[in-house]
């Protein structure tokens, strides 16, 4: 059993300066959360019925958690089996000791202080007492609450492109909170799915557009950004598992290819990569019409375990770090767009450490007066989401970009209980100018750096996102 | 002359806080080793003669110090060539001053302490006492003598498969010492190699089995392992230099190439990779089957000097971190053995740290409930073997997998002075959770955290060896 | 506006332990400069013209600055349009803030304190009065007393093979400085640039022989790197965009490609490699007769923007770190020469940081004794050329190769103000070891220590460019 530690995680947890404490206390605490990147449920969000148990809050869609009970041994009864809710959090709590070092210790623990003021360590021997005085909270606490406990103001979620939005619609500024859906155009590009011809006829009737050919798909495809637009969408995402391969835009040769794909051929590498880069490059000028940001999440090795996707699908756990080559591809895509003016905002996350370097400098390159920090290498991403990851990506986009003008943390989360990484990303940040002043590094003026720190955390995004 | 500094690799060296002071004395200093993965030569180790003098024991194997001398223009007869062991030896010591900051020089100077309690840097004026206080040693100890002062339990040598493995058999627990075999498969794979037919006669020879077709090739190594288990052996290898390529599992595809290759024909990329990725599953195979641990040595670009190579053959000192891509290849290559419930307890080691996240986190893809900690990213290797390398390694196997869960250090080493590179590891990992308690990372629980290092140190790989 | 600390960037700066103060003061600190890599105008260096005013100085070349310009959003018109000297100057002072932690914003503050002895931080409330003060000195120095006054000895430019180095022979010692000519082989290597036969023809020219074929080609060259010896020159240059992609060496298909380009027809990207390679090859042989070192840049995407591009050319700020794969072909390169014996002495710098082990072990791989460090990794390069580049840089020289032997710190700059980097180079190389002394990690002899310092910023590269 761990040994209760009082100083552990509290009041000046990350901050090793008096610098960072004096940042982070007088200038970072009380700014709201703006999160501009997540994949919560509207639906959920909508919902006033609360949570059944903390399983169901942590465990029921955390493929993090999954992953490192399976690493410790855990039957996959008990992570995502027909064990019952206690049973599985009891499994949790016997491997949490066992992730000492790795995030998941820091945020379990961060959570069960900020929403639950409990300061115990998870173990086996805390288990019982934690079920139970967690559930108690949270059969008396619907989504919103939580959120609004948090001081999230803005919230951007991840949606289709067919999607209807009823919920969004639905949560006009409920408890001073404002939910924004995300175009998620990755199913409308995905010419290489097994269903994809089944969801140009769901965006056919979305849209009220029949898609007939690669003109009539964009028509359709326009309308719903159209519709997106009206509902408060401020941005779009595209994930890609494997490299860009980014060519040409040609949109006879996109027709052709989609012709094909709809008469039931199989295609080829090539026509894939031609009716990808085509299609990408039409959302971007769409994007850009509409003052959109759009973002890219590249390098992940996704559904590796045949065994596991087949059981469970995609975000099963079983996605790794990749190392697909980026950086020629990623270069003429956006080129692509800057050479006709039509490049919007953007901001690209990557998987890949050893990329941090590519990205970084990308960025810089299609820098432009049409905005500060129009270009954006987006914060740390899954993998990389933890403190050394956050710090690499605060040095790197020191040393290689303009650091004052990051637009900051977002959680990526599919938990309610995640909000407490922004308190997380703020230490860090404060924590690594702190240092740096310490060392010398930066000049003395905790006002003028106060400010950045603020800029970074709150109004940079607010500020790129037009929402002031 | 660099002055003696009473202060430098002493008592406490490495160990930046007390709580790595008492994690390492306390608790990880006095564990036995266990070194499962090295490149003794077994017939030396049942040897009862002695070393002549330090040359023989520092400098015959190694091609490290080789490369150090040649970096530091030393002329090869003084390195490989005629000149004498005395010789030899001064002009290494001209060269370690010159090594200040690479881990040669902790190295040399750890194991002049811990084999020979001198104290004195190595370097010209101290040479000529240097050889002669240690020759006095060396020519009355032998290699088990050696290997039991050190306090060595386990010893996994690396073997070919054609091997008979007398010394192994002879080498029955003396001294409180075992040392077993491990399979090393590379030569049995490498349809590529000139002498390739000429190994699988000797195969044939060894197993009693003759080899006319890949079935019976087949069967050949299943002879073989069971031979290799029947003493002792629990881990197999396997090293590539290059990318793995991984295509399909085709046996009739592998025959084929097989009948190619003994007729003289030569072979393309492809076809040896169709090959290779059919003999590297059915092992994989066979490994599960008898509960072996597979390693995997990935990353290295090997031989690239033409002129050494034609010298010294391999291992010569001319190779170096490669720069292939691996995620894809191996991801296919577990998900193919783990289809068929078929993936072994396995150990992945890369060479280039710019993929360090790739390989931490794609072992945790296959993860599982057969064993906690069954996928191991392995030990930093070679030229990652080092204080910054291993930190490294233990940091992102921490953020991106489970540290807890670890197996720890192996000393990958053709010296018989090698052994305290696991005092070295586990200064360095003590003094690392120290940092991170002192930082307020970790609760400050040296009873749990002390476990969790002895856990790390020998108790892990003693379990997943199964060795309890 | 950010308040003036009189602590930023004062005498010991950079320096964190008093082991790190005495090695920069007492050991590194005086020793002259040799610039043996850098981009200065041989014509602006040979001029007695001074110079306007700052923005002519600092931002009329200076592409990084150009691309923290707009990364913050600043038009255009005054970063390298028809703005003013002085709106230029105001603009870079509204951005100088926005670069904290951008090593632009320490080099910004170094120069202004050892050119003008200014220590105000450049920001828009004091813009004004530096520029001004900056103006009344630089209109009254000419580039060599700048030169002079920074204790530079040794400058080696960056010369095209069709140069006439007029300039370079105007210059003879100088106020005590020598001025070289390098060999930057580019252009007469880029068979695939649209106007490589305009450039053969001023080859032909300038060398008085007649390019007809293969041959002819090679005795051009020949006669040029004859005359650039004759002019003092030590080094060869060449700088890649992309991947190096060797093949082989093959006069015969060397020579039908060139007949083939040279009657207008297109070459495939075998072609251009094949080319390449061998006409690389032919230029190491020549360097190595004539003693040279050879310098090769890699890893660069350059040129990204095609909207700059044409707009200004090359080096408008448009280039970014590139993801080619290297280990192979470099590999393969440098044994071709090594196998005949005719491998000069070798810098390879790489941009790519997810790169670093494999160019420091690979130079490793061909060291020799006919000099010590022959093979050198070299110093951190353009976005790698900052602080934590330059320690990682170290670090990775120290674990991986022979720090000791390191020919250290080069500008490669175009700007006559950049010589405090050498400063900026010295004070980080100081703080790591000192670091290194304080954690117990190297002996405790400042004396040796010095040395080692002294050797890595001055007489290693002297010894080596054979300047004794």
């Amino acid at each position: 059993m761990i040994q209760k530690d009082t100083s552990f995680l509290q009041g000046n947890f990350f901050l090793e300066t008096t610098y960072a404490e004096r940042l982070y206390h007088e200038y970072a605490a009380a700014l709201p959360i703006i999160d501009y990147h997540n994949h919560l449920s509207p639906e959920k969000i909508a919902s006033e019925s609360p949570f059944e148990s903390i399983t169901e809050a942590w465990l029921a869609e955390d493929h993090y958690k999954w992953r490192a009970m399976r690493m410790n041994g855990v039957a996959e009864a008990y992570i995502t089996g027909s064990a019952s809710a206690k049973e599985k959090f009891q499994k949790w709590a016997e491997t949490v000791p066992y992730t000492l070092g790795n995030p998941l210790f820091h945020w379990t623990h961060l959570e069960l202080q900020r929403y639950f003021q409990i300061t115990d360590i998870l173990q086996p021997e805390t288990a019982e007492v934690i079920f139970e005085k967690t559930k108690e909270k949270l059969q008396q606490t619907t989504a919103l609450q939580l959120l609004q406990e948090q001081n999230v103001e803005i919230l951007c979620t991840t949606d289709d492109p067919a999607d209807t939005l009823e919920y969004h619609k639905k949560l006009t500024n409920q408890r001073g909170i404002k939910v924004l859906p995300t175009f998620r155009s990755d199913r409308a590009v995905a010419i290489d799915a097994p269903d994809y011809k089944k969801y140009l006829q769901k965006l056919s009737a979305v849209s009220q557009i029949e898609i007939l050919d690669f003109t009539s798909l964009l028509d359709s495809i326009a309308q719903r950004i159209q519709f997106f637009d009206d509902t408060g969408c401020l941005l779009s995402d595209y994930g890609l598992s494997g490299p860009l391969l980014f060519t040409e835009v040609n949109d006879t040769q996109a027709n052709a290819i989609l012709q094909k794909r709809m008469s039931g051929e199989t295609l080829d590498t090539k026509e894939i990569s031609v009716y990808r880069s085509t299609i990408l490059y039409h959302l971007g000028c769409l994007y850009h019409k509409y003052g959109w940001v759009q973002q890219y999440h590249l390098g992940a090795l996704r559904n590796t375990s045949t065994r596991r996707t087949k059981q469970f699908g995609a975000d099963a756990g079983c996605d790794s770090v990749g190392d697909f080559s980026y950086a020629t591809s990623l270069s003429l895509f956006l080129d692509a767009l800057d050479q006709t003016n039509q490049l919007p905002k953007t901001i690209v996350y990557n998987l890949n450490p050893s990329q941090n370097e590519v990205f970084a400098t990308m960025m810089g390159n299609f820098a432009s007066e049409e905005y500060p920090g129009k270009m954006q290498w987006g914060a740390a991403w899954w993998f990389q989401d933890q403190k050394n990851g956050i710090e690499n990506h605060l040095n790197i986009l020191s040393n290689m970009n303009l650091l004052s003008r990051f637009i900051g943390m977002l959680t990526d989360s599919r938990s309610f209980l995640s909000f407490p990484r922004h308190e997380y990303f703020r230490r860090t940040l404060c924590n690594y100018l702190g240092n740096q002043i310490n060392r010398g590094l930066l000049p003395n003026d905790l006002n003028f750096l106060g400010k950045t720190v603020q800029n970074i955390c709150y109004y940079n995004v607010k500020q790129y996102l037009s929402l002031h």
